[in-house]
This record gives C-alpha cells, structure tokens and sequence, in this order.
C-alpha cells in the first residue's frame, strides 16, 4: 500500500488495518465506530466541547426526527435536502399521520423552538451546539469518514439582534476552526462559495476546505449567514428596547468526521496513519525489549516506565503481549501513535530508555531522570512539525493560473470577475467547483478575469471536491 | 406545587421551571435537552464511562438503523419489540428495498459484527458499550425522562466463553450500578424478574428499581443474563483451545435518562429539586448582597470568592443578574444547587461569607481562611444526607403482607412458591407485577407462598411499576 500510487485504495486499506472504523455493517455507508477510531473522534470532540463553552455557547440536545410539515417551511431548504433525506413513515404496525425524517441538520428542529424561547432583546444572543448524529442518503460512492450515510456531526445554532452581530459570530466561528485545526495539525482555507453553491436557504456560505493526496478539496465544515431568512417563516422575533418587534438574524456553524478523513489523509505514509498529538488515544506506546532471562525485569521496569508516564498526563499504552517486538512496532506504527518508547535491559542498566517518533523515524536515548522534559518536548515538536510539513504540502499545491486550459489536479487560483455567467464558465471548462475567495485574505491583488478579461477583485480557488 | 400531594404535577411542573427539558417539541414525546438538563445527563455518562472504562469495557457507536432482517433473527426478541418501532421505509424519494428500523436496543445492531470481530477464546471475554439516543413508541402517557419515545441510553454488551464468565460479568456490573448509584444519592434494588416478565430473548433478567413517591416503582436500568439465546441465531462463536467451535454466552446491562427523572422524584423539594453535588451543574452558587453604596465592591469580591471555590474545583456559577438576592435565592433553590453562598459587605468586614444549604437551608458562617475545608466538608455531608435520607424512606415504604387484601400503595414484599400460578394469581389479585426477590438478600427468610401456603423460598417484591 503505497500512499503515493493510489490514494483512494491506501486511504480505505489504512482505516481498515488501523482498526478505525468497520464497514461490514449490513447497510452501505453506515459505518461501526470501534474504539479506536471512536476515541480519537471524542478527543476532538472534547475540542470542540471546550472552544464553545469558551465563548458562551451552550450544549443541548434535539429530538433526531423533525414532523414533515416543520420541514417544509422554509422553501429553499427543503428542495436542497429533498432527495436525500430518510423517511420514517411507521411506527409499530401502523401508519403514522405526519410522517417525520431523521435530521439531514437541525434546522428545522430547532427553529420552532427558537420562536417559543425567544421573546426580548434580553434573550439575545441566543448562541447553542449540538454533537449528535446527522443522516443524509447519499448515492456517490461512500467513504469512511468522508462520505457515509450516519455522520457524526457538530452544529452549532446561533440568533443575533442584527446582521453585524451574526457577523461578529461568524469571526469568532473562524477564531474556533482555526483554534480546533492547530489540535488536528491541519491546515485548511476558508473560503467563501459562489450564490449558487451556497447552502439551501442562505444568505451566503462558507466552506472549511483542505486538499487530499489525490488533489481533490475536501469540506470539512461550513459557516453560514442566514440573515432572516428563517427567522421569518419560522417566525422567531424579538421585541427591541423600544418595543418594536424584529425577525432576528442567524447564523450556523457546522462540522463532522470528516475531519478524522483528512487527518488520515494529510499525515499518514505508507507505514499507517500519524495521529496529532493531542488527538491520539494513546500518545505513547511502551514496548519492552526484553533479552534472554531478562524477561520479567523488563516487563516490570516498563510498567514503572509507563506509570510514571501516565502520572505526567500523557496517555500511555503498554504492550505486554506475547508477540515479538517487531511485531508491536508494526502494529503501532499502523494506528500512527505519536511516540514509542523502547526498554530494554541495556537501558535499564543505563537508566535510559529509547524513543522512537512515528512521524519522522528520528530516535533519541533520553535518561530517565529527565524523562518528562525530554518527551513534553519532543510531543510538541510532533505537533509543530505535522503542521508545518501539511502547510509546506498545501502551499506546493496551489497554483495561480491566468488561463483555463491544462490545469494540474492541484488547487487551482483564478481571477474571476464575480459575474454568474463567467463563473458557470469556470467550472464546465475545466470540471471543477469554484470554491471562492479566501475571506482570510485582507488585500487581495488586482487580477483579470480569466473568462472575460475584466478587471475583477476575486481571486477564486478551483477544485475537484471529493 | 407540594409534592406531598399531587406527585406527578409537582413533577412536571418542576421539570418545566428547573430548565431541565422543554417538552413543547412537535413530537410527542421527543423532548428538547435545555443546557441545564443536559449538563447533568453529561455528568451522569462521565461516571458511567468512568467506570465501564476501569471494567476494560471499551466504548463503540454503532448505526442507528438496522435492517428489518437483521432485527428478525431472534423470534422472542422480535415479539417482544414488534409493536414499538419505529421504521424507516423511504430514502429521498424512492421506498427502501429492505425496511429499516430506529434501534430500540442494539443487540441485533450488533451481534451480526460480533459474528465476524470473534474467532478464538483470544477474542474474549468481548466487552463493549454506547452512549446513544434508542427509539420506542410507547403508547402510554408520556413524561419528562420518565416515559420517552428518544431516549437517550447506555448499554454494555459482553461475550464470554462460559457461563460462569457471563455470570461474573453480571456480578461486575452490579458493582457499577453501585458505584454509578452513590453519586446520584440514590438507594434502589436488584430484584431478579419472574419468567414472564424477562426481557424478550434473554434466559434471566434483573431489574435495578426504586421506588417513586406515588408509591409507584421505576425501573432504571437492567441486566440480563441471554446465555447462548442470542449467539445461535447470530452465529457468534469461538475456537476454544482444545479446537472445538462454541458458541458465547452474552450479558447485557442498560440504563437510561429516568436516572435524572429518579433523582428528581426521590430529592426534589416543594421548593423544587435538590441536585447531589457530584452531577450538579453548578455545585455552588454566589450570590452578592450589596448595600447601597457598597454594590462595586460587593460584585468585585464576589467575583474574587467564586474564583477561589473554581480554584479548588467546584463547579461555581456567580449571579451577577440585575434581580433582588431573593428572586436569586428563589432560581436557584428550583434548579436545586447544592449550595449557595452569600457574600455582603458585613461578611466582607468580617472576612467571611455565608453558606446556605439546599437540601436542609442551614445556614453557616464560614471565615474566608477556611472556606475550601468548610465548603468540601458541606459538600460531602450534602451527599451523605440526601443517601440517607433517600435510604430511610425507601426502607418505611416496604412493608411485608402475609395477606392479599388492602395493601398499601408501597412496595410489598410477601413469600411466593415459584409456580407460574401462584405468581400470575398475586398479580391479578392485587393488581400489581411482581418485581421479584433481591439478588443481594444473601440468606433469605423462611416463607409460605401468599397464595398456596407451601413452604417458598422466594421473597419477592410487589408494585404497580410506572
């Protein structure tokens, strides 16, 4: 399995052997989650957990099914999710009266209850997220993590007085992505999608993207303005400080798996996947080394070595197994633990041990009296330099173009002079997806369009989503 | 609302103003979890998880659905749940091939996997559990935690080369409920279920109950014993050392979101509910008590004072809401923090502050140089009393009948031989199910049968269940 030959057929090889995810459940796209993959998936969550509650979110949970009727009020948002929704129709033997489906997003399931909780000006902002499981019947080919059927999923749901202050929730959206990204090592783009690839039912859209291997764009979140699009078919408005009654605004900030996908996808080689650091079920892997006769010291010294480990808050995993050394190196350089640490009777005679990092190969002999120093350090620098290989890879891989003919499978930038008719041009010439302009990006450059010529102040990125 | 006369309103009612669920979603039974609800659910599953991880149980999520042919493989299981699914037959706009269902439990999500993750005795014992949302059409009157149609469930399940394993597991699992139970301040009993009243498909089932203030019993949770009930239809089987091909014998144990409604019932006030501190959202709450002239000062110590008890660990939420101290006093004692603590300028000359408790509203006064000993002290003795408390009027409300007739709206314990008949006839008599004995009674009485007289051997407990 090489990484580099075939990255479709690596990717799902890797999930399967690093023990992440179980696809054989009986219904296509609708994956197990094992304990290994389930904990990394909690570990960001806990992320997300903490960033929200930083900034005076609040969690809650919302029913899975929403009644058709509650759906369907908003009209642009149901012709969007209306061919891939399931349908619950039964309960027990009998036909139900209003048929419901199971949550594609929580729109509709929250916006009814928006309007009974919201009242005054007192009430706003009105700023929740939900980590619950989403549905959406998907008829591309699936993919664990990146393309399934049940997708775990972080939504968060906010109401604002005005459009400024949902303008300001959505900076502080890209201050949580940017802050939940240095945890995973990711780099990514936010970027801001065409009118006619925003989301069913806003005022605009923007995508989260990184790109894989293969030079295709993958999603992995998006931030919404709705202004008071559903404010006002569902109704939700509040009564100002001198009494006037106004539809609120809102705004939506959604994220899932997919973000297991690309860490996958961005860090692993052709030994197994490289977890981050900070999202690893375990962040180091103790295996002792024993020699002939030495068997029982070595086991007991690499318990004390992984207890004294474990008091210093790292997540620690001792390997005791009956199997060869060889064999548990193979094994964790799979599931991508961040450190190994070998002991043997040499280092125990030297009141050392060995350190192996996953993601470059490097070794150190680190002494045991200044065992916690000496890993602190090298975890972080782990950390430090997934991100800034990822980053390095991302900037190789986008290209400035000036014309539209033989574009590489790359990140593609064009100058696009924002006109719907140039723009559909862009993307049927060269089969791709404007995904927009980065909106990080405070001075753009004076740049033509690449279709009509025109002056245009869009630099616009291209690609092939997955 | 006293909740000495009307148990059920007083529950609603306070479900409603303690913030705890918002049941106003359009559908029946489907409640919103409101932030102060789900906070305490959180900390409920944070032990649960804790102690299942401590066991080696490793958590998975499995797919909500599963396909109807699947659910159809153990012929008592499918009895048993057949009218209370609820079936998803429609994807987008086609109908289904195969009709889908919303899992009610999972065993039949998971046994065929288990089926293909076990080869060898190596594989086991196989221990696993979920925290997830399972679905249930009840037809009965629906009530906040108490009778859901999603609820949100835990379920461990194991596989075992033996019998015997399964039996220790079972053992392990009622010290978990213990363990999980003394955090919620709350007594309860295990008491093994007749033959016609086990869950559909298992070979024995043990019901973990408490008593409600109406007199009613709720049970909370259950742990059953399905031998190879399951295994043989699901073909899960193992390679034992000497070769041979057996097949598992499988323990399940469940509980679900009526431990907040059991903790609501059993502590709750007629000034509303009483958290145990170790699920409480806020464990303690600040409350300033300015004078006039004194208000900036007041709030600026407070703020100080809720820092140190955050400093130590507690859970602290600082009031600075522009409402008189006593409509705080008011909120707070309806969502049930443990303590609140009063801080005015008197206090502030006198380097103290006051500390009320919920549960008794004893008030004392604490100097500010032993506040965290005082405070831990309050808050261990909180826990102890409400355990207490709880325990003793469980015990006043069994009463042991040698008769039928005119028994009280408690839980009865009588003798009963073990004949289907004499079992069906006490429940007919009395209108009542019969719980069954207490599989922690180690030397059980000496009895006759209430109805044939015989010597009997089984003292089981009575009730009409919720």
């Amino acid at each position: 399995m090489k990484k580099s030959e075939d990255f479709g057929e690596w990717y799902n090889e890797i999930v399967e052997l690093a023990g992440l995810s179980d696809k054989r459940y009986p219904i296509k796209g609708m994956n197990v989650w094992t304990p290994y993959g389930w904990k990394i998936m909690q570990h960001i969550d806990r992320y997300i957990r903490h960033y929200c509650d930083d900034t005076d979110h609040h969690e809650v949970l919302f029913p899975l099914l929403i009644p058709e009727n509650e759906f369907s009020k908003e009209k642009e948002h149901i012709k969007g999710f209306d061919a891939e929704v399931f349908w619950v129709t039964h309960a027990g033997l009998n036909p139900l009266d209003v048929k419901m489906l199971l949550r594609p997003t929580s729109e509709t399931a929250m916006y009814p209850m928006f309007s009974v909780w919201i009242r005054s000006h007192a009430d706003l902002p009105l700023k929740i997220y939900q980590i619950v499981n989403v549905f959406r019947y998907e008829t591309k080919m699936t993919r664990a993590f990146i393309r399934v059927r049940e997708i775990h999923f972080f939504e968060s749901h906010t109401c604002h007085a005005d459009f400024e202050d949902a303008e300001r929730q959505i900076r502080e959206n890209f201050e949580i992505t940017e802050k939940l990204m240095r945890h995973l090592c990711l780099p990514y783009k936010v970027l801001k999608r065409t009118e006619w690839d925003k989301f069913p039912g806003a005022c605009y859209t923007v995508g989260i993207d990184m790109l894989l291997p293969s030079g295709r764009s993958l999603q992995l979140g998006s931030i919404h303005q709705y202004k008071d699009n559903f404010s006002r078919p569902y109704e939700i408005k509040y009564e100002d400080e001198k009494g006037e009654h106004k539809y609120v605004h809102q705004t939506t900030f959604g994220m899932s798996e997919r973000l297991i996908g690309a860490v996958i996808a961005v860090h692993g080689d052709d030994k197994g996947i490289i977890m981050p650091p900070d999202i690893a079920p375990y962040q180091i892997v103790v295996v002792p080394i024993p020699a002939k006769g030495s068997v029982e010291e070595v086991y007991s010294e690499a318990k004390k070595l992984a207890q004294e480990l474990k008091n210093n808050e790292f997540r620690v995993h001792l390997d005791l197994r009956d199997v060869r050394p060889g064999n548990k190196f193979y094994d964790w350089e799979i599931k991508g633990v961040p450190l190994r640490v070998e002991l043997g009777p040499r280092d125990i005679a030297n009141n050392s041990c060995v350190a192996v990092r996953r993601d470059t190969g490097e070794k150190a002999t680190i002494k045991r009296s200044e065992l916690q120093d000496r890993v602190n350090t090298i975890i972080a620098s782990i950390s430090e330099s997934l991100l800034e290989k990822a980053t390095k890879n991302l900037e190789n891989n986008i290209v400035d173009a000036t014309s539209l003919d033989n574009l590489p499978e790359k990140l593609i930038r064009v100058g696009w002079c924002g006109s719907e008719e140039c723009g559909r041009k862009i993307e049927t010439t060269t089969d791709r997806s404007i995904l927009g302009n980065d909106v990080s990006d405070a001075s753009p450059r004076k740049v033509k369009c690449v279709v009509c010529g025109k002056d245009a102040e869009n630099v616009v990125h291209l690609s092939k989503p997955m």
